[in-house]
C-alpha cells in the first residue's frame, strides 16, 4: 500500500481535475438514505423464484437471455446446493490440452485436460507442454501426502489455563477421533497439532477427507469436538472459535511447504535435448538460465515459493472440472525446478504442496463440470488422488511451455497473434 | 513438502497395501510407446472444427450436450480469440449479492453484485456483509494507486558491464516512453525501476492500462523497448527474457503491498454496535477478539498479508465478470482491520494492493460476462477504477460476514444446512 | 535491490561526480598483482604466535595496546577453542538489566540480567520493563517445546530412486538413532521430517542437546547417520551434503513457527493499568493502539512474525553470556501480542521459537562470558531452559518499553538526551 | 509455536516427572512479595557508581575481576554515552582474516578484516575465502544504494480524513525537509514514502546519514518532522507515533529487497576451476548443485532471501567494528548466486540490500572497536561506503567457503577437530 510521494502526487492531481475536494470528500461520505428494497434472495432455484429475481433486477431481456439460456433454464435445479440468489449461468469456454501422459501412483495413461478459461494462448500454452512431455514417454507423478486441517482458536485467562487446557486436550486424542468420525462417513482425523501463543492456543485437527476436498466435511467434524471440549473441558475457554485462521484455508502461506494441504504432489520428466530444441525452440542451457533468473527473482519479490504461472492452469482446470475455483489462492503455490543432466537432457519437477481437490461434493456433480470429469477419466469415487497427479502433471507442462516460450522470445509473440486476430483497435486492451 | 517420518510411513505402508514395490516402480517408470494421435486442436472455431475435436474424444452424447448446449452452439463464434482447442463451455451458476451501497471516488450508488461460484452458502454470506453496509450507509472506497508492470531481465557478464548498462538503460527513460506507447493507445509508461543481483539486472517498466487488465498491453509494450535496447544498447547482455519473473504475475507476494500491481484500493464502515447485532448475532467486541486471533495466526502460518478469505468473494466475482481468474493467486493479498471505536461502533476495513482488473479486454466481452459486467453497470470502456472500488466493498462485506459468523457460532451450521440439503449420503461429501 | 529510476540517476550522478566511467570501471576490475604475504594466523594463541601477527599487521602500539590489554594478554590461552588468527579481544560494556522477576517452569526468581551493547538507552530501556514486570509480580514464562534439526540433502537420478531411498530411509529410525547417539553423550534424535522435492530428499534429524545450543553436537551425530547411509543404503544418491539448508541456520523463517528450533518459550504479564500509567506513562488503550499498527506494519513489509525490537536484548543478553550473536539472525522472530483485558489491564506477552540458547559449550566458557552467566545465576549445566526463559521474559520487559516510550512520545527524548549527552558534535552522529 | 501432539506429550511427560500439576502452576503464578531492592543503576561511570552496583550485586571478586579488569577500570569513561547500569565489560576474542582483496567503488586494496567471535572455525573459514578471492585477484563490489528511514504512523477518524491529510503531507515535502534537515548537519531528506492501510496513514521518510549508520539521526529529524505536523496539519490525526514499525528496524523483511535500509552492495567474483579445486577441493559445478539444492531449501523454509550463513561474518565484523550487532536481526538477508560460467569458471555474487553500518558514532568510537576500524583502515568519517563493501565482499568469502566445505564433506571434520581439541568429555558441548 506504499507509494512514493511523487506517484501520489500524481495520482491526487489526476483525482482532482474534474473535481473539488468538497466534491471528492462529499462522495466518500455514507449515505443514510433508505437503500433500495430487499433483493428476493433465497436458495430456492424454481421458474418463479428465478423470475422474481431478474424483476428485481429490471434488467434487460438480452442480459436474462445471456444468462438463462434455455439449458440452464431447464437444468436450474442441478443448481439448488451450490448457489443461492440464483439467476442463471456465466458461460466459459472450454478447450482441451492433450494428450498428457502421466506414470503415476494413481494416474496412468494419455489423459485429455479439459480447461475453461477467457484467456488466449493458454489452452495452447499447457497443450504444447502436454506435448513435450508425452512425447518423452509421459511425466512421472507421485503422491507425497494428503490431508486437510481445520484449526479452531482458544482464548484462555493465561497461560496457566492454556498448559492445564493443553494438558487436557493432548490426552483426549481417541475421543476426538470418535468425536469427529461419528459426523463423516468418509473422514479421518489423523493427526493433532498444538499450537500456543500466550494465551491462545490453536489445535489444528488434521483429516484425511476421502475423494471430496472435504471442507465442509472437516468443519462439521471440528465443530462436534468444539461441542464435546465445551461440555468437557476441565478449564473452558474465555471464548473459542471454530476456524481461528491457522489451516491456511484460502490463502497462500509457507506453511504448506512444512505440512500438507489437500494433496501434495511432485512430478518430474528428463527431456532429451533434441525434443526441448524441437518443442521448444530452446536449449536446456538456456531454459535453465531463465529458471535462475527467475526463481531469484521471485524471492527478490517475497514470493512464496518459486514457480511461473501455476495459477494459470490451475485455474482453468479448477473450473472446468467443478472444484472450488477459490483455491487458487492457496493451491497456486509450489516448486519448480530445472536442471541441465549429465548427459544433457532437460531434468523438469514441480512440486505442489497444497492441491485442495475432490472428484466427489462440491461442484464435481453440476451437469458441465461433471462432463468434464468424465472427459478426464476421473469422475466420482476413487479418482481425487488420480486427479491431483494429473494437475501435477499438467503444471509441469505449462512450466515447460512458458519458459520454453520466454527463453525464445515466443511468449510476446504469442501476445502479439491474439492482438491481431482481434483486429485493429481490439487488440491492445487486454 | 515435508513430511514426519511416522505419517510418511503410514502413506507409505498404504501406497503398498495393494502393490508391491516392483510394481510401483513400474507404475512410475517413462512409457515410450506411441502417444495416440494429436487431438484435432486449434484457435479456428467452427462447427466442423468443434465437432472433429468431440470425434477426436469419442465421448458420449450426454457430455457433449453438457459442454456444447444449444446457445453456446450457436454463439461459439464469440470465443474465437479467447480459447483454443474449443469444445464447449462451462457453466457456473451466477447468484446476486446486494445491493451493495458504495461511497467511493468511481463508485456511486447501489450495486447488484453478480457472483459465479459453486460453493454453497458463498453468494448469501458476501449478501449479509452488503446488507449490513448498506444499512450503515455504504462502505467508503479509494482507489490509492494503479499500474501494471513487466520486467525484463538481462545477465551480463560482470557487474562492470551491468552497471554500464543501467547507467545507460536510466538515460533512456523518455525514449523507451515513446518507443512503447506507440505500440498502445491506452497503456501509458509511468515508472522504471532497477533491480541489480550480481550480474543481473530486472527493468521493471510500470504502465498504466486504461480500462483494461493489462496484461498483454504491458507485454507488447515491454517487447518493443527490450527490441530497442537490443538495436541500441552500448552493452549488450549475455541474454535477456521480456518478463523475468519479477513482476509479481499470477503469484502472492510481498511487493504487491510496497508498489502496486492493478488496482490499489481500500474500503471502510463505520457499523454500530446494534446493527452489527442485528446482521451478525455477535458484538464489536467479538468481532475483534476474532480478528486479533486469526490475524496471529496469519502470522504463525507465514501467510502474506492478515485477511479471512478474499479469495473466495474475488473468484466468484472475477469469474462472472470476466476476469481472469487465474489472478485470483496475486489479487488475494491484502490486510483486513477490525476495531471498536471510541464510542463502541465496530470499525472494519479491507486494503487491496493487487486487484487485476478490466471492464474491456479479456473475458469481459465475452456473452455471459459482458451481461454480468451489465447488470453491474460497469461494463465498457470508464468503468475500471469503479469495478475495483465495488470490489473492495465486496470483500468487506464478505470479511465482515464470515467473521461474524465464525465469531457467533454460525459457521458451522452453514454448512450442516447445506449438507442437509444434499440429503443423508451426499453432504458429507464436500 | 530494487531502486526507482529516478533514485538510481541521482546515486549514478553522484558516484560520477569526482571520477570519470573509465575510471570507475579500472577500479572495479579484478587486480591480478601478487598478493601481500600470507597472515601468519592458525589456531596457535601463544605470545610468540600473536607477536607475530600483530608485526604482520605492522600496527600502531595503541591499536595492540586496545586490543591486546593485560588480562587478554593473561588470559589468552582461554580462548583457544574459540578462535582462529587470534590478535585479542574486543571489549563490549555490560549493563544490569533488573531486577527481573521471573514464576517459569525452569526460571524461577528476581534476576539481575547483564546486557552487553554499545547503544545508549538500551539497558535502561529494558530495565524499566523489567522493573514494571517486577512490580506487577513477574512474568509468567513457559517452555513450550525444544529441539534442534540438522537437515542433509539428498538428490537422485529420479523420483523412483528417490522414493525407495525415502522407504528404506523412514525403516531406519531406530539404527539412525542407534548411530547418532553414538556420538554424543547429551544429544538425543527425537524425530526425522522428510522433504521430497523432486528426485531432491532432505531428512531433517531433530534432536534435544541438552544444555549446550548444540550446532556442532547435530552436526557430528548427523554426519554419522550420513556415513551410515553411504555405506548401507540401498540407493545412493548421487551427491549428498550434511547440511543442505532446510535447517533453519542462522536465518530468520517461517518455519520456526512450524515446528521447533532451539528453546520455543512464551512469557506473559496482566499489568494493572495504574501500574502501567505509573512506569511507562500510557494507559493500556494506547499500547494496544500502538501494539496494533505496528503489527499491520510488520505485515505491510513482509516481515517474518509481529515484533518491536527483540534483536536488542536478544543481541545484548547473548553476547553478555556467550551465545552465539549470529543467532540473533534466526531467534530474533516471534509474536508480541498486547490486550486490555475486560477489567482494564494491559494484558502482553512474547513468544519466541526460535531461541538457540546453551549455558555450556560455544562462548559459555569464556572467562567474561562465564561471569556473566554466573552472575545470572545461570551457568554451566541444567540451567539452559531456565535461560530460555529468562530471555523470553527479558524480551516481553523490552517490548513493554519500547512501545511505552512510543506510545508516550519518550522514544526520541531518549535519543535526544543520548545526543546531548555527546555534546554538540557529536551527538547526531549515531 | 506449533507441535504435533506426539512431541507435545512427551513434552509434558518429562515436565510431570517430578513436580505434580499443582506445583507446577505454583511456579507459574505471579509472586506478589515485595521485590529487592532497587539496582543503583544509571548512566553515570564513576568508580563509585560502579563500586555500588558491584556491592548491590553481591557478586563473588572473581566475577568482578573478570569483568572489571584493569584496563576496563581505568577506561570506563569512554563507555559513558554508550551503555546505562554499568559494571564492566564483556571480551570477545579477535582474529583476522585476510588479506581480502576488494576492488570497489569505495573499497580499494587488500584489507586484514578484524572478526570478533566466540565460534570455532569462524574466522578460519572466512579467511580461506578471502584468501581465495584475493588469488583471484579479489571481488569486485558495488555499493547499489543507501538510505534510512524512519517511517511514523497516523490513525484518523475514517478515510476521508486519512485523504485530506496525506493531500496535505505531501505538498509539504519542501518544509519537511527544511524541519528534518534543521536537525542534522549530516542527514539528507531524500524521499517520503506514504503507505495508507484504511484510516492508517504511514509516512516512511528516507534519508542519507553519511557516515553514521544513522537511526538516532533519523529519529530526532523525524520526530521535527511530526511536531511540525501537530503544529500546522490541517486535519489531526487521532493518534500518532514518531516510528510505527514500517521502517523495518531490527527485523528481517521483505521490503528490504524492494527498497534500501543502509547500505545495498553486491560483490561478485569469477574463479577459474584450478584455484576452486586447490583452495576448495570442490568443482564449480558441485558448488552449484549444492546452491541449487540450498536455494530450493530456503524457498522450502520460508526464509527471506537466498543464502549460507550471512549472520556469521556480519555479527562477528560488527562485532569487532563497534557496529550495533542488533542489527544482525535485519542485515542477515540477501542473494547468493553460483553459476558456471561458459569457460567452466565459477561465477560467484552476493547481494545485501539491507547494511546498516556506519564508521562514526554508535560504537565505532570506543575503545578496541576503533582499534578494529583503525586496523581495517576504515575507521571514522568518509569510509562508510568502503566499509559496506568490505562487509559484502567478506560475506562472499564466507559464503564460498562454507559451501565449498559443504561440498567436499570437509565441513564436518572442521566440527570434529574443534570437538577433538576441547578434549573428550567437552567437545561435543557445542
Amino acid at each position: 500500500m506504499s507509494t512514493y510521494a511523487q506517484h501520489a502526487g500524481q495520482h491526487l492531481a489526476q483525482l482532482l481535475q474534474s473535481r473539488t475536494v468538497p466534491q471528492l470528500e462529499q462522495a466518500l461520505q455514507p449515505k443514510p438514505q433508505e437503500p433500495p428494497p430487499q433483493f428476493p434472495g433465497g436458495s430456492r432455484i424454481t421458474p418463479a423464484a428465478v423470475d422474481r429475481r431478474w424483476k428485481a433486477l429490471g434488467a434487460a431481456e438480452n442480459l436474462q437471455a445471456a444468462l438463462l439460456d434455455p439449458q440452464t433454464a431447464e437444468q436450474m435445479q442441478a443448481y439448488r446446493n451450490n448457489i443461492e440468489n440464483f439467476i442463471g449461468t456465466v458461460k466459459v469456454p472450454v478447450g482441451i490440452a492433450g494428450p498428457l501422459r502421466v506414470n503415476g501412483l494413481f494416474a496412468q495413461g494419455d489423459y485429455y485436460v479439459p480447461l475453461a478459461t477467457t484467456e488466449a494462448a493458454l489452452v495452447a500454452s499447457y497443450s504444447r507442454g502436454a506435448h513435450l512431455l508425452t512425447a518423452a514417454g509421459g511425466c512421472t507423478t507421485l503422491l507425497l501426502n494428503e490431508g486437510l486441517g481445520r484449526a479452531p482458536g482458544f482464548a484462555f485467562a493465561n497461560l496457566v489455563d492454556a498448559g492445564k487446557f493443553v494438558m487436557w486436550a493432548i490426552a483426549q486424542q481417541d475421543t476426538f477421533r470418535q468425536v469427529a468420525e461419528a459426523t463423516t462417513r468418509h473422514g479421518k482425523l489423523i493427526d493433532l497439532r498444538v499450537t500456543v501463543e500466550g494465551n491462545h492456543v490453536y489445535l489444528d485437527f488434521q483429516f484425511t477427507t476421502g475423494d471430496a476436498s472435504g471442507q465442509n466435511m472437516v468443519t462439521i467434524a471440528t465443530q462436534a469436538i468444539c461441542d464435546y471440549i465445551q461440555q468437557h473441558a476441565p478449564i473452558q475457554p474465555q471464548y473459542a472459535f471454530v476456524e481461528a485462521n491457522l489451516s491456511g484455508d484460502k490463502k497462500a502461506s509457507a506453511q504448506s511447504f512444512l505440512s500438507v494441504r489437500g494433496k501434495k504432489v511432485t512430478a518430474e520428466a528428463t527431456l532429451p535435448a533434441d525434443l526441448v530444441a524441437k518443442c521448444l525452440h530452446a536449449t536446456p542451457a538456456q531454459m535453465v538460465d531463465y529458471w535462475r533468473m527467475s526463481a531469484l527473482a521471485g524471492t527478490l519479490t517475497g514470493t512464496i515459493g518459486v514457480q511461473g504461472h501455476y495459477a494459470n492452469g490451475l485455474a482453468a482446470l479448477y473450473l472446468a472440472c467443478g472444484q472450488d475455483v477459490a483455491c487458487v489462492a492457496e493451491s497456486a503455490v509450489g516448486v519448480t525446478r530445472f536442471e541441465v543432466t549429465p548427459d544433457g537432457s532437460l531434468y523438469a519437477a514441480v512440486t505442489l504442496p497444497n492441491l485442495v481437490v475432490g472428484t466427489v461434493g462440491g461442484g464435481t456433480g453440476l451437469p458441465s463440470q461433471q462432463a468434464c470429469l468424465t472427459l478426464l477419466g476421473l469422475a466420482g469415487s476413487g479418482h481425487a488422488r488420480a486427479f491431483a497427479e494429473v494437475c501435477a502433471g499438467l503444471l509441469l507442462a505449462g512450466e515447460l511451455s512458458i519458459i520454453g516460450a520466454l527463453t525464445s522470445g515466443e511468449f510476446t509473440r504469442a501476445h502479439e497473434r491474439r492482438a491481431r486476430r482481434k483486429g485493429s483497435g481490439e487488440g491492445e486492451r487486454a
